[in-house]
């Protein structure tokens, strides 16, 4: 298949570019460089140092691999180079991370909000208007989040919800609470490409993916120049992965509130099988498809609990801490979200467990000294933005 | 009560700043006059010539009535003008009309989508911020559209729906499948404003209006000076209105499709009423509170008979004609929506009769011979945006 992939430089991003590529797939990567930008900003550098893509990409060839098509390219402003790439590289599915992915970045101030959903719907309204003039055939596979669901007191169903009312019925799109002005982006997102899988006859993969953790694929092969992106701070870090670094760095794990606010979570891993899974199974033209993009559903202080236990098996000893909630969220609260969409077609989770955290937790230990403690606790709060004078950072 | 109005200029935001100066309310309005770059580009005149806001304030108070206080500011782009004007004059209510108000025009190309939706979620965007920052415990009265519910086959709600599912129950957002473009900004601003009361505590009525017609209300008094821009195009022209001009021209009332699509409506003066009934009964601290409103719901085709019925009877000959309908749209559809909430608070509606559209037709005449002939067919589909080159405008 010819895969384009929108977003190439980011945290899954390039994992994805490696693992179509090294399946035998064409791979085309877009990216505008922003994260680096938003990384700068707030602060908050990477684990690992990250390769450029350009770079990358050379090193991966270099052994022995496909080329893997790179360009830069900012698809909410570039149109014309957006729809002249896809026009000539004509995908059969195109993987769209190239969004503001973070809650917290969102909520730190009216810049930021405003960037984040200029950038994130602008950008896929281009895309839904590139598809439809030089290839409609082709399949969207977007990126979108659990968190446009928020924590319903129902059953979370995959994007749809059967609703009977007053002795009618109908198949709607399942009402979404979204935790953030970054998910509500996404939020905005899904209700845009269900319009034009309705009226332009566009076929879309929706998934809304939980949280990611994890730190490498058998594609990067521990090789430092085939590293991707890994976070642990408080505006990029996702909380699986912050909990690890502050369990190396022997600091308290810093659970929000009571930390009974329950969420999906998958490996990295599982993204990659998940994204190619929907590749290789397109919807129908004109149909909207939504799958829930999670493996298993956890509690806050369950994940620190695990991580605590992990560490503490190999002699890592660390504290849970609660800290004051900067969310606006409910802490305890009934969650229970239908995720077996992916599985039917296929997908074998990883499992989160102890031996999982632990191996995460010895690939952290290589790059220990380059730990940053700044950054771990909030610095976003959802009632005031960013703390402090000039943001606090 | 202090008053005041985003999008003053338009063809709701004039009529609606008299409203309120002549009960004795004090009213600052704000628009960046963008509505009328809008209309150049698409070669729609209003009917008649309609004096600039400046213009029309002087007037205004040159009759004896309290001054309306004016600026031009774009809230998209604008934020430090907006937050300081609403910082200075602390409204107890802010009319939030500052939108690009077309379906046709969102759907006629690339630009005017991405124009329509930035405009419009981030001019959104900018006062919920503006608010939290200076005047937290002001009330947004937000302009929103039946069109978010589009056609479901249940009863639409006013914006929330009591929910069952596998036994267990929830009060969630009104599920969304909106039909165009521009109905689809509206759904976004629905969406970050629940967010905004939700998480920041704001108080916001989001009224989901139906379509609007009438040209005139007594504020205006018959006075060319203070009329307010009224549109029968393809593009701004709204269906009632249209059909009007239509009949005076005697040319067909041209009927998309078969006509059975059904919606609400409602005359403008109601449209002013039920404002001032949201800005005096405000909502909750932190609650979102919708109300849908339209007085009265009909098929295009029952409108096109009562006009032309009314033009029959004094002595107008108009056909009924059927053209392709350029929207992908249902043709016949289940269609019952509440909208007992403004009713609840005292709204007497005024009716669609046959007397109200000869009203109407009495006030067209009057400007029979500015009636341009062009722009009365549909140039914009929703498959092909604009048709002809250049978009054959």
């Amino acid at each position: 298949m010819r895969i384009c992939i929108l977003g190439g430089d980011g945290y899954l991003g390039w994992p994805t570019a490696m693992y179509f590529s090294a399946r035998g797939h064409e791979v085309f990567t877009l990216d505008n460089m922003s994260k680096r930008l938003w990384e700068a900003e707030v602060d908050a550098a990477p684990l690992f140092s990250v390769p450029y893509l350009s770079d990358r990409v050379r090193y991966w060839q270099r052994r022995g691999n496909s080329p893997v098509h790179t360009i830069i390219c900012d698809i909410a402003t570039d149109y014309d180079l957006l729809k002249e790439i896809l026009g000539d590289f004509r995908p059969d599915a195109i993987i769209h991370y190239a969004e503001q992915p973070s809650a917290p970045y969102s909520m730190m101030s009216r810049v930021a909000a405003v960037r984040t959903q200029q950038n994130n719907v602008i950008g896929t309204l281009n895309v839904m208007f590139a598809m439809r003039e030089s290839i409609p055939d082709s399949h969207l596979i977007k990126l979108g989040t659990m968190g446009e669901y928020g924590t319903p007191n129902i059953d979370i169903e995959e994007g749809w919800l059967d609703v009977e009312h007053n002795g009618r019925r109908d198949r709607m799109l399942y009402p979404k609470k979204a935790h953030s002005l970054y998910h509500l982006s996404k939020v905005h997102d899904s209700h845009n490409l269900e319009f034009a899988c309705r009226v332009w006859g566009l076929r879309v993969t929706d998934l809304n993916q939980g949280v990611v953790y994890g730190i490498d694929t058998p594609e990067m092969d521990g090789m430092a120049e085939l590293m991707t992106s890994f976070h642990y701070d408080d505006i990029f870090g996702t909380v699986i992965n912050r909990f690890v670094v502050q369990a190396v760095a022997e600091m308290p794990l810093t659970v929000y509130g009571n930390g009974g606010q329950t969420r999906g979570y998958l490996n990295i891993r599982d993204t990659l099988r998940c994204v190619e899974l929907a590749a290789l199974n397109p919807p129908e033209t004109g149909e909207f498809r939504v799958f829930n993009q999670f493996t298993e559903q956890f509690s806050i202080i369950d994940i620190a609990a695990t991580v605590q236990r992990a560490a503490s098996s190999i002699g890592l000893h660390t504290e849970i801490q609660h800290v004051p909630n900067p969310r606006t969220e409910q802490e305890q609260h009934y969650y229970h979200a239908i995720n077996s969409g992916l599985v039917s077609l296929g997908l074998k989770p990883h499992r989160f467990t102890e031996d999982v955290v632990i191996d995460i937790i010895r690939k952290v230990q290589t790059a220990k000294g380059s730990i940053r403690e700044t950054g771990m606790l909030p610095r976003v709060t959802w009632h005031g933005g960013r703390a402090g004078k000039y943001g606090g950072i």
